[in-house]
């Protein structure tokens, strides 16, 4: 089924990250005077800012390094790859070992290690590093901010959390997919398998706990006990893009950990997700919502944005895949057609971030403070892996 | 001139202010049970989160003790601002003195005094307090707070500053122009001197460092040796309705200390920021922009704000009753025009905050984490005073 259609999709997803997508990035965002990337880079590419946010610079590394690993050998992708592994290590750490969060274009820290996903991307890039080259230097490096990552889990903020005693102690789902993930990366890169416990616990969570069956709805914030508060809008946030993201991460781990019972549980979320965050009006997912349509306190809460789009095409793929449900095949068609139409730049390349509700690009920067090389090649480049699974499939 | 047209809008503003948006408040935004205030009012006024920001609640008694002093002696007005000050400085402090960033409905800390606006506030409603009663514990809460506030500024987020020694020293106009703002009120309404010079020193730098006289607009932030700098999305960041409120309280300053030579000055960035700022395709003031028109890093640049359209015209009463330019009464008849059309929610009554580029609201809210009992109050209170002094000139 869908067989011819997939040829098409395959040659188009390859085209948009070969000839379009990993181009305007491979020849803009290396930094040769100070080393590290340009990552503020406007329509046409040209860079608008030069700081460098840590979660931004590592996504780089850990994406030519992938693409090296998964796409194919280009040489110049992993030189980028090293390199910016360079400039990161020596410039990026604390003395106590912790990644700052942002540099400046010369490595000078601007911004302290206040935030605990920095490690997260620097585990990510290492440990992808290693797979590629074997050198043991991009192992220790990602056991290192590994650790770092783990034991800060319980203070993530630190000197620098706001919080007091009295604020609701909530379980935040963040945490949790992206402890889930590190785990599967690290099991994959380095076959370090100390945190599959962890890594399963996480996820069960998440699914069983984040998921509230009488919203039929995964909730970003739940209380310590897992209950749900409906009474402030902490408690009621809604990501349908991150419950997205989390959920193809819970589908390929159940997949290759051989875990069928997690299967229809992540694609009833997949599909609880799909139904409630889909703009029925104008289209889109939004960014933000209120699981009881209550006002949004963030601003930009109706807005569409572009890594919504491109985890929920990995959702629909790998729900797809797992389950031959015409409903996620269908989806991914709708969902697809939507992301080419309204976030692609016909004239320059590359995804525009952030359009208004009614799909008109509001911003006209291909890269910035939170756009990097990741989220549309990850997206493009695994989509290209899901094709051929199905492909594989049907044969 | 325009006396006609001045008596529609006193009955205009006055109904606005005493039949719609006082009672919204006055009917709900008092916590009967524990005290301080809701302002998280959806719609229809219904409660849709409980927790108390510092900014927001000292507002409420900084309007309704104002209101008691310049509108009318209502005894009920006056009672709210009096028992939000109990509870405000009953659960509001830390122990060194400053100011909690949030409190919980039961007046719990939940967010710890890492931010120096938090004072600022005090001092304004403390000194109205003090004004409305000559209660001693009033002008000494807002001496306290002013000295904290001054204490502060060296350092503002203390232990929770992300900024690191490398990050570059920019000047802040918000901190010269609330500086500003507050050393007047300490002077209005404690009659305290001893801020004059700051104040008139805080005046002349924004007015003349501040002002980019090439670009022709007034700039956020400018380097510690008063460049700008055009590099960097923060260096070029403008926003135009935080200039407009600047710029009443200059005129405002410069009428009351007879200061005149400051009057040309801010009247020129006045309409410089009307000019730059207004959206000549959709309309309104946009909240955000960037002086060369890069992207900016806010997803909500374009969006059109409430208290934005309520500072602009205060700005344009003020220029147009101390230089009689027609210029300026044009603007305030445009901006009436917008902000009556597209703010108003005729139904409830009350404005909206948020509205998209094109001028519809995408959130329903009355009040919230950042909307209060405020900006729509003081404006018309404002108004009707700059309306008064406007006819009082013509006769």
């Amino acid at each position: 089924m869908h067989n011819k259609e997939i040829e098409e999709y395959v040659k188009k997803y390859n085209t948009e990250l070969k000839d379009i997508v990993i181009p305007f990035w491979e020849t803009r965002c290396v930094d040769k005077e100070f080393g590290g990337f340009f990552t503020y880079l406007d329509r046409d590419g040209s860079v608008y800012d030069t700081d460098k946010y840590m979660w931004m610079q590592w996504r780089v590394v850990y994406m030519f390094s992938t693409l090296y690993v998964s796409f194919a050998k280009n040489e110049n992708w992993l030189k980028i790859a090293k390199d910016g592994f360079e400039f990161l290590t020596k410039h990026g750490k604390a003395a106590d070992g912790s990644y700052y969060f942002a540099l400046n274009r010369q490595g000078k820290p601007i911004l302290a290690p206040f935030n605990i996903f920095s490690e997260a991307f620097v585990v990510m890039g290492a440990a992808v590093l290693y797979k590629a080259t074997k050198e043991e230097k991009y192992k220790k490096e990602a056991m290192s901010a590994m650790s770092h990552y783990i034991s800060r889990i319980a203070n993530p903020k630190r000197q620098w959390e706001k919080g007091m005693p009295d604020k609701p102690k909530r379980l935040s789902h963040g945490h949790y997919m992206i402890l889930a993930n590190l785990g599967s990366v690290m099991k994959d890169s380095l076959g370090v398998t100390e945190y599959d416990a962890k890594v399963r616990e996480a996820i069960d969570l998440v699914v069983d706990k984040f998921w509230n069956e009488e919203k039929k709805v995964l909730f970003e914030n739940i209380n310590a006990d897992h209950s749900f508060d409906l009474a402030s809008c902490d408690g009621r946030q809604i990501n349908p893009g991150h419950g997205l993201e989390s959920m193809w991460f819970v589908l390929s781990y159940a997949d290759q950990n051989h875990v069928p019972e997690l299967i229809p549980k992540a694609c009833k979320i997949v599909k609880a997700l799909l139904e409630f965050g889909w703009d029925k009006e104008k289209g889109g997912i939004f960014y933000f919502m209120d699981v009881l349509g209550k006002p949004h306190v963030e601003l930009q809460w109706d807005m569409k944005l572009w890594w919504v789009h491109n985890e929920a095409i990995l959702a629909c793929l790998n729900a797809y895949r797992l389950t031959k449900d015409e409903y996620f095949w269908n989806w991914f068609v709708k969902l697809d057609k939507y992301a080419f139409e309204h976030f692609k730049d016909q004239k320059y390349g590359e995804w525009y971030a952030y359009l208004n509700r009614a799909g008109e690009p509001t911003h006209m920067l291909k890269g910035g403070r939170w756009k990097t090389f990741f989220h549309l090649p990850r997206c493009l480049l695994f989509s290209l892996k899901q094709f051929e699974m199905i492909k594989a499939q049907t044969h």
